[in-house]
């Protein structure tokens, strides 16, 4: 090893993505439309028609650079959820975001609280920066919430908070949260992640952007990955008032949101029908798969989001049987759960091309 | 100021970019279609047809995460170099890359070098990482290489060299570039940034990939915002041995380059008549454009790129007066040049608007 790099950097073991669908039929020879892709948590619905005219518009004009100010969709943000666009800032999906708020607050030797079985770019995140992680036990796979206030330190700069949680699915009602950030030290500040958001049920659902008017050491995450279907143009953003949000913007690479992705979120912002049959399709899904995991005597953790963590025993060797079948879930060994899988809502089809294969794959047929 | 960020993202003045044309249009009122933008040195060709139709391609399957691996776009690049696979990380842009190393080797309080004038990013990127800049003196508009060499230090961790430089469109020769590596100690990374290099005349072009397979700490970064023509979509990328690039990887957002891009990049790689058109293009419009400011008396830097330098005084008055003509160009009173504009090279159309407009702008109408 002849470059000195930081000792943190080289610690870092590199993000596991869900397998793409054209990687496992390279690698097992089977036929790309005969794949089942369960396992990155993507909106099965495929691309808003909103966004694919909004996409077309754009075609000829990308040799230009992106608005590096995001006027048009921070506008669109902005009125969505009745807030300054000022407090907006963009990302590279909310991954970028995620980054950015590290690197904003957090210096070497500093530490960072989130919960165990929570989303793994916050460890990434933390380690990038040389931070120290202070990982709090999760309680019934969700954030323990007075634990991980317990164990802010004088030294913790931010807090990871993911409601609903990826990957366990589980979600902290609304007073918890709001109880939990009126506690924390005001030079703390607070990562509140809500990428599934749209997923929850209307009698769930809660008004986080009202916490952001409160808190200045609150910022909202949320993306365009998940119930808007734009995964693949990343895109995501983040609500915070100004003084963080200035923050956030001088780190942030000047064109990070590609010009496609700037122009399809706007224009699905507003796309109640899809995000309306996303959300049924989703509901009806999730309900198909626990019901029949209750049938077939497997443990799940019941899931506010549009995937479920399902137990199965030895993981590793079920899902290599889920992929010679041609049907791709999420091992999630890396997050410390060996024995179970990650399974993203499908449509009907695909839900049941998986739990057809399932009974084999464990080795019960 | 209740947030106790580090001092050194406080520090840091954003990055100030060309102005978009839908901002001047709403700004001064004018018809978007009667602007002239010649300030972010793009292709003025436009989005070449080969990255159009790949793009179509791609429109359906957006609600799918990207390729973290790149699988498509780093084969081409292999096959494009002759270099494995293994030796390309891919980048939101090639600021990504240029952020992505200054993050994987470089820690607070270590030191950054790099040469007066050249691109606003290295200053960016070595603030975000809390480094110290050490900003050598140019010549004559461009790197001193002697000069740099002698400025690294023992906690010198990196250095930046653009080639051709941007803003000031200079040159350093191939000797000039591989003696200097020759002579970096082998613990200081270099980054090598040809985002210009396809402008450079055939007679100047050079191997700069073979220096890579010679050199384990030098990254070669491109990019396809140039010459290429997909500013829009973002993408770069940078060309290192294994040891680097595991580095690169270890901090690279695993979805950091959206599928459009990929699958543009992947199309457009191997389009050699866009290329050459682009070419032709650029040489004769930087050709009509130096030619006239010479005719009018006016200094300028006999440029390598796609865009040239050129001094016209109070550049903050005469930027103002061609912006009210519908006329953009970059002022770089930021980079410590408040005399002079930087002007892209546009269509011939364009820039016989620019010169059009220029003497009464320069007030000697």
């Amino acid at each position: 090893m002849s470059i000195p790099a930081p000792s943190y950097v080289r610690g870092i073991a590199p993000y596991q993505a869900g397998k793409p669908i054209s990687e496992l039929a390279r690698e097992y020879g089977l036929r790309e439309d005969r794949i089942v892709k369960l396992a990155s948590n993507e909106n099965p619905l495929g691309v808003p028609e909103s966004a694919q005219r909004a996409m077309l518009a754009e075609l000829e004009d990308l040799a230009r650079y992106p608005d590096s100010n995001g006027f048009v969709l921070k506008g669109a943000i902005a009125r969505r959820y009745e807030v300054p666009p000022e407090w907006v800032t963009l990302g590279n999906g909310s991954n970028d975001i995620l980054e950015l708020v590290a690197h904003a607050v957090v210096q070497p030797g500093q530490s960072v609280v989130y919960a165990q079985y929570s989303f793994a770019v916050y460890a990434l995140a933390t380690q990038e920066v040389g931070a120290q992680a202070i990982v709090v036990p999760a309680r019934e796979h969700g954030h323990d919430l007075d634990a991980m206030l317990a164990a802010i330190r004088p030294d913790t700069r931010l807090v990871f908070i993911a409601n609903p949680n990826n990957p366990t699915g589980t979600f902290a009602p609304a007073q918890a949260i709001e109880r939990f950030i009126e506690r924390v030290p005001a030079d703390v500040v607070v990562v509140l992640d809500e990428a599934y958001n749209e997923y929850l049920p209307p009698a769930l659902r809660f008004d986080s952007v009202a916490w952001v008017r409160r808190f200045p050491n609150l910022l909202v995450c949320r993306t365009f990955s998940k119930v808007y279907g734009l995964a693949g143009l990343r895109v995501g953003f983040g609500l915070a008032q100004p003084e963080l949000t200035d923050l956030l913007n001088r780190i942030r690479q000047p064109f990070n949101v590609n010009s496609m992705a700037q122009a399809a979120a706007a224009a699905v912002l507003f796309d109640e029908a899809f995000l309306q049959r996303s959300y049924e399709v989703n509901a009806a899904g999730l309900q198909r798969l626990q019901s029949a995991f209750a049938a077939m005597g497997l443990e799940y953790v019941p899931s506010f989001g549009n995937f479920v963590l399902v137990r199965v025993g030895d993981a590793a060797a079920v899902n290599e049987r889920l992929l010679r079948a041609g049907i791709i879930v999420r091992p999630v060994a890396g997050y410390g759960l060996p024995e179970w899988l990650r399974v993203s809502v499908g449509l009907p089809e695909e839900n049941e091309a998986f739990l057809a294969a399932l009974p084999a794959a464990l080795g019960r047929a």
